[in-house]
Parts: structure tokens; sequence; C-alpha cells
């Protein structure tokens, strides 16, 4: 049951076939030879099991046909941000079309980053896709460097503005969630705020605030590290300490929205009839949640397929203007306010 | 703002430091030239912004450190499985450790199925992981003709049986969670099982009518196509239908026993009052529950690593037994049964 695990050579060919490697490689390149060697050299290499290696090919092109898809802040992503698969799909969906090979990078560790950084820098893929994207990020720093085709998902104002990015409008989605939420009637709004130290969760935060305007209270605004349920349970917990009479609140994340549900249940509070609360993301936990969320929705495949379109386009030798595009984000309405 | 796009090569060295590319390659290559010669090639790789091309090694050692994780089934492992962000950074974590870099690749279309086979056997990985293999998979006829060292995640029993797998033990962890159901009390147990055409399914089944015996009655078997949530309310629903007095369900998944929990409290049973429910992954479903499920803990981070080490371990050249190691699935007693 074992099996050999070394790859047929043009070698093994040659020996097989009785002729010199020259004249094998002959026959691979498609040059002359006589028509007895090449059927002799035909049935060696159905008898070894030779495949043509295609690096080799790409290598001489300069091309590998390959894009990563580099996430960064795997552990939040892959576990907590239910958004990160559909990002993915849409990005392998564009890029399969245009005959480009995804390879999704993990960076978790510093030794990852270390070996994603000589990855991307080696030959191995043509461009990258970046996810959660940080300023000072020593991958950000080699993209650059070797002016590697890339594009963000998301857009961090600080970050080397040459690269084009694809996001959305998290400041003035949150802005139109959280006026909703006041046109219904809520008086006392808080915001459980996350991911203070990136750019989405700033500028959600600031939407926030610029809905309510002179009715802010920064006593209202419960401080968690990340976008996750957990975080959303604790927040909830810590606004109903600060104001037993809030009546609305806004979620930065699906996934805190639904911790918030968790624990306004525990306190014996009814969704939506002592307070609203809205989320952000339309993933799945947005139809999952009893009641379901009112929420404000992330094309997330979109996401994915016009940061590849960015990719494949200096791939295709053009020079994009710097900057980047917004996608819109519909606020979607259901049962939780 | 607009940048090159070209690798700097060794031509673009030559022609900055005013030698021939041969003096370029021997000075690239740690072989001898003057002292002047040297420098000048220096200050001209640092101009050029020249970056050695690692793919041309690994060519060259017939080696490119990389082990592609193959994920068939996309959309519903990314998307409903809360398992499989675990897998990868398990899978990651070990490969990293032996300096691999792990590269995720996607399998969702036809056009898909074709690219990777051949990315698989074109020489850009030494090995592969695969999630979800089914008979018949052209990826997986790709790895077996290929004889690319490669291990799987899970183990349909009619795969190719040299390569080595680690999964779970479906049918005996389903019959051990149904026992304890049946120990509790419960008289009247269902199940919603899914995904039959794949052997996780299959065994599921099995376990659960191994632990009724006589008791098992197929009548309060719900049959569902996927893992998700939305199978689950329909599984149930039907469930309820067909014995308005069942008093315990086995859902195949977490996902599944959410959405059994929801089409229970439409029905305004109660749980675990009424009707007992047990889920089976211990994912991030389990404890978001309400109530908390209580379930078969997979091991998902493990099964990523052991697939790994089995990878690695040819790549070493160890000739592995055939067959595969089951990794053990405690239960995890909380609150829904």
């Amino acid at each position: 049951m074992s099996r050999p695990h070394r790859r047929a050579t043009v070698h093994d060919i040659a020996a097989a076939a009785g002729v010199s490697r020259g004249t094998v490689s002959r026959v691979l390149n498609g040059g002359y030879v006589s028509a007895e060697a090449r059927a002799a050299i035909e049935a060696a290499i159905t008898e070894v099991g030779y495949v043509p290696n295609n690096a080799a090919r790409a290598l001489k092109m300069r091309r590998s046909q390959a894009v990563a898809f580099v996430a960064l802040e795997p552990h939040s992503l892959f576990l907590d941000d239910p958004n990160i698969g559909s990002i993915m799909l849409g990005a392998n969906a564009a890029l399969s079309l245009a005959d480009h090979q995804m390879v999704s990078l993990v960076v978790e560790s510093a030794r990852d980053t270390e070996r994603v950084a000589r990855y991307l820098s080696g030959g191995f893929v043509d461009g990258a896709i970046v996810v959660s994207a940080r300023t000072r990020d020593p991958i950000i720093k080699v993209i650059s460097e070797l002016a590697l085709p890339a594009a963000f998902v998301g857009h961090p104002p600080d970050l080397d503005q040459s690269i084009p990015f694809v996001g959305i409008d998290n400041a003035g989605s949150a802005q139109a969630i959280t006026a909703r939420l006041l046109a219904g009637g809520r008086r006392r709004i808080g915001m459980i705020a996350a991911a203070l130290d990136r750019d989405s969760g700033i500028d959600r935060l600031a939407g926030f605030k610029a809905a309510l305007g002179t009715a802010y209270d920064a006593e209202l605004v419960a401080d968690v590290p990340h976008y996750d349920y957990g975080s959303g349970v604790k927040g909830m917990r810590a606004l109903l300490a600060a104001e037993p009479a809030i009546d609305g609140v806004f979620a930065a994340s699906d996934a805190i929205a639904a911790g918030a549900l968790e624990a306004l249940r525990e306190a014996g509070r009814s969704v939506p009839g002592d307070v609203g609360v809205v989320g952000f993301d339309d993933s799945t936990w947005a139809v999952r949640c009893q009641p379901q969320l009112s929420t404000v929705h992330q094309p997330a495949k979109q996401l994915g397929s016009c940061a590849a379109q960015l990719v494949l386009r200096q791939l295709r030798g053009e020079v994009l203007e710097p900057g980047g595009q917004l996608l819109p984000t519909p606020i979607v309405w259901r049962e939780s306010a």
C-alpha cells in the first residue's frame, strides 16, 4: 500500500525510453526528433507517469497565475466573522473566471508573518488581496516595496495610498441606522462599540455620534475589544448597569447584537418592546437571532469579487487611479427594532 | 502615484551595474567575482529593488515548501460550518512550525476543480490536506495518480486507502449521546439526520439506530440535506408533525439543533422540559443557543493539526501505514437535555 512519493522527471523518461535527456526535452518543448524516438518517449511518459511541471512554466513566463488572499487577524475573522467566508468565495469566483488560482494564506503568528512575506515576495503569486490590513504590518510593507499588484478589502486611511481598496462607508451606515432607531421614538440610545483600534470600529462610533448630535452621551458607549458574541453579552450588561432606562442599542456587529439580546433576556427586558436593538453586517447571525435583527447589510461577496477585479486589472497592465470604491450598504429592517 | 508592476530581474541589475548577466549570476549564486564588480552589483541590487525569486529556487530543489489545504463543498463549510476555521488554523499552526506555507484552495465550481487539479499537479505544492473528500472527485484522482503526499480530514471508506486520514468515530459518538438521552428518561426520541450522501451523515444515523436498538422507529427520523440551521427548523417541524408526543431529539449538528430549538419555540414546547435536544460538533453554535446545547465535542483544531503532521511525515520520507487515526470526542453536557 505504500506509494513512491517522488515526481517522475525528464531523467526517468530518458532512462525508460533509452534516449538522451536532450532528446526528451526537445519532444516536451515541441522540437524535432525522429518518429521512432518520439514514439518511445511518448510510451515512456505514460510508463513513468510524468506530469509537466507548471511551476517551471510559470517561472519562465514570470507569471504564476495565482493570487494570494491574505487574512490578517484570522482568529476573529475565521471564528467570529461569518463574512470572511463570503468574501473569500466572492474573490475566488472572480479570479476563477479569469483562470487565476486563489491561494488563501493565514497570518496568525510572527512566524506566519515572516514566512508569508517571503512567499509573497518569492514569485509564487502575481498579486494579493488583503483583508483587515493594518498600518505597519510587515506584510503590507513587503507588498508596497515589491509593488505587488494588490487590493485591500477595507480602507485604513494611513496605508499605502497607491494600493486600491474596496470597502463600505462605515460612518455613514452607522449614522443611518442610528437615525432610524431615533426616528422610531427611542430616546436613551447606547452603543456597543468594538475594535476601536481599527478604522471600521472608529468609523462606526463616529457615525453613531453624528446621528445623535447633542443628545450623544459618552456614558452610553460600552467599549469592547472584538466583534464577537461574548463581547456583546458583556457590553450590554455594562450598558444596563450604566443606564437602566436605556431603550435603544446600536451594536457594532450582528454577533455583538446577538450577545446583547442574550444579556437583555437575562435582565428580563423584552426586545423590541423595552429595548430596540440594531446590528451591523447582515450576516447569518441576523436571521438566527430571536427576534431577527434589523441591521446594515454588508455586501461581503461583492467586496471579495471587487477586490479580485482590482488585482486582475493591474495584472492586465492597467494603471489604476489611487483610492477606492465604497459599495452600498442598505438597511435591512427586521424585528429587533 | 502609479507604480511599476514589473519585478526587477538579473538583466536590470546587470544593466545598472554595467556588468554582464553572467557576472550578476555568479554573485547571486555565491561564486567569485572581483571586489569592484561585487560592490557595483550590490549597489545595483538595492537600486533596482531586486528580490530573489524563491519560486525558482523551490523548483531547483523540487520542493515548494507549500502544502495545499483543499476545502471541497466550500459553501456549506465556509458559510454554515464553524469548524472549518478551527481546522484551518490547526493545520496552519502545525505547518508553520515546520516552516511550510499553507495555501488554502477553494473548490466551488467545475472550473475550480480543473484548475485546482492542475495547480496540485503543477509543482506549486509539495502535499495536500483535503477536507470533505468524496469518491470520484477529480481532485482526489489527481492526488492518487501523482502520489502527492496527502491526508484527509474525515475518512470516506471507499477513497484511496493509501492516503492516511484523521477523523472521529461518528457512529460511536452518535450512539453515546443518544444513549445519554435515553438514560435521562426520554422515551420517544427522534433524529434530524443530515447529509446522508456522506460518511459522516450515514455514520451518525447508524449510531442513533444502534443506541435505540429495538425501540428504533424509522418514522422518527427526519432526513434533511445539510448540516445547517434552516434544515434544523424544517426537520423539527417534520418530527413534530410525525409524532406530537416526541420528547427527545438528536440533531446531526449543532446548527441543526439551533434550528430545532427555534421550531420547538414556535410550537410552544419547552426545552429541556418538554423535549430534550442534543447536537453534534460543540461549535460556537452550542454556547450561543438558548438553552446552551448538550453535544458531542469535535476536536476541530486537532483534526487540522494531525492532518498536517501526516503530510509532513510523508515529506520527511516516512512511509505511513495505511489507515488513519480517530480522535476522542467527549460529550459536553449543558442545558438543552
